[in-house]
């Protein structure tokens, strides 16, 4: 059986009792390490707590190689946590299909993502959009398309959470080319580089008016030390969010009335 | 201290176990139950598994007598239980403010909700446009707000995840006008019912085109007996989902390549 375990966003203890059992159960746990992470976590303290190992795996093992772990699933209890829920990235759900048609039982165990745990900023969940990526540019890649979908969210008055790059185990276009297992140092889009971009955006994109949106920073959301600051683009363009993970939502034109009380609270 | 704790959508051990011990430590224990309901529980069995009695309040407590729980909540440890996530619905986050403008310490702990588990479905979370409710119409109200945003969503490529309206605890209109105490008997809508009255629309309303749209009806998600099923609307119209929680997915015109395998999947 191969159960798919989402972990929450904040500690150890953010984890259903259904997904701890199934961790008790469990023969072989793996932890993917690069759609997200833990913020007050990491593998040595889910050890700990679960009195479990825990094999690391990246984007490679799970993406390119996960039919050792569908072969496993076969005849073992073998866990697969996620930090977040199950279903917040793509890759998951192309293991989930792959396993039910090797005729492998699959347990799928829930939990709180950045989608619905954003409903803290005081935004009405069913008033969001379009959920988009900001990926990080690069000298020749700046791709725009991210904030035509925001326009299209702003002009239905409806808010657009964007999801901040990752960059976690990335090999450089350099040792990719080489065949070399080299990996860069884990990179975390910063709220500050967001509003850069969709500054830049902004300067050099004649096709849309140039908005100070409204928006809202998170950092560490559903965590101890979680920051919430909102206010212009302009206003927290150098506001100091301390570490990873961040995200950032751009609010609607228009706020409903709970919305506005909870948009001034953050921006004191 | 107020903690408003999020207990998933299946049954008892869905709640995480940083809910669990805010419940061990509560001297109080409300449990919402007009917004959304425990799939495989009730308030039986989470006194049971939780060891503490539960009180179970209504819409009336939580939205016009809520001074009652924020005045505990000052020198005592309060918790509001909610099927779900604590922000699935606005009432909530009303709460969440006024403790906040109290002075009143306030935990939030969060879980899955209708919001993300609808990845189950394949589809793809980040697809989705704006969330709509589809209330049950009456003789002589029959609102079409819905069906604009669906096609709103639909015209950009984006799935609708449709929330079936749920009456618990509800006074019919001449008990209000008596002043009578006197509810209804809980009216949960199925998915038959809401592609009814889809239908409806498409027959009465000329601005829009009549699609046979692909839609995914998904009954008590993530419990142990969910349905999930696949087809045009009209396939679905008497395909027997059981007993509630009902939801509803209405497709995006185009699907991506796994989407389109799970709707394959889920038709069968």
């Amino acid at each position: 059986m191969l159960s798919i375990v989402g972990l929450g966003l904040g500690d150890v203890e953010d984890i259903t009792i259904k997904g701890f059992k199934a961790i008790k159960n469990a023969d072989i746990v793996y932890l993917e390490i690069y759609t997200s992470f833990l913020i007050n976590s990491d593998k040595q303290k889910l050890e700990e707590y679960y009195g479990k190992e825990i094999k690391e795996v990246d984007r490679i093992f799970i993406e390119e190689q996960n039919d050792t772990l569908l072969n496993e699933a076969k005849d073992k209890n073998v866990v697969l946590l996620i930090a977040g829920d199950p279903f917040s990235a793509t890759t998951h759900v192309e293991i989930y299909y792959k396993a039910m048609n090797c005729g492998i039982d699959v347990n799928i165990i829930n939990n709180a993502s950045i989608m619905n745990s954003v409903g803290i900023t005081g935004l009405q969940l069913y008033r969001f959009g379009e959920t988009v990526s900001i990926p990080f540019f690069e000298e020749n890649w700046k791709p725009f398309s991210f904030y035509d979908k925001i326009m299209q969210n702003y002009n239905n008055n409806l808010h657009t959470l964007c999801l901040l790059d990752i960059k976690v185990r990335e090999r450089s276009v350099e040792n990719i080319m080489k065949n070399k297992l080299i990996f860069e140092e884990p990179r975390f889009m910063s709220i500050n580089k967001a509003i850069e971009q969709l500054l830049y955006v902004q300067s050099n994109n004649t096709t849309h008016s140039k908005i100070d949106f409204m928006v809202i920073g998170m950092a560490r959301l559903c965590s101890k030390d979680q920051v919430i600051k909102s206010g212009k683009l302009q206003d927290l363009l150098n506001f100091d969010f301390g570490p990873p993970l961040h995200s950032l939502v751009i609010c609607s034109p228009h706020l409903h009335h709970y919305e506005e009380l909870f948009f001034n609270h953050y921006s004191q």
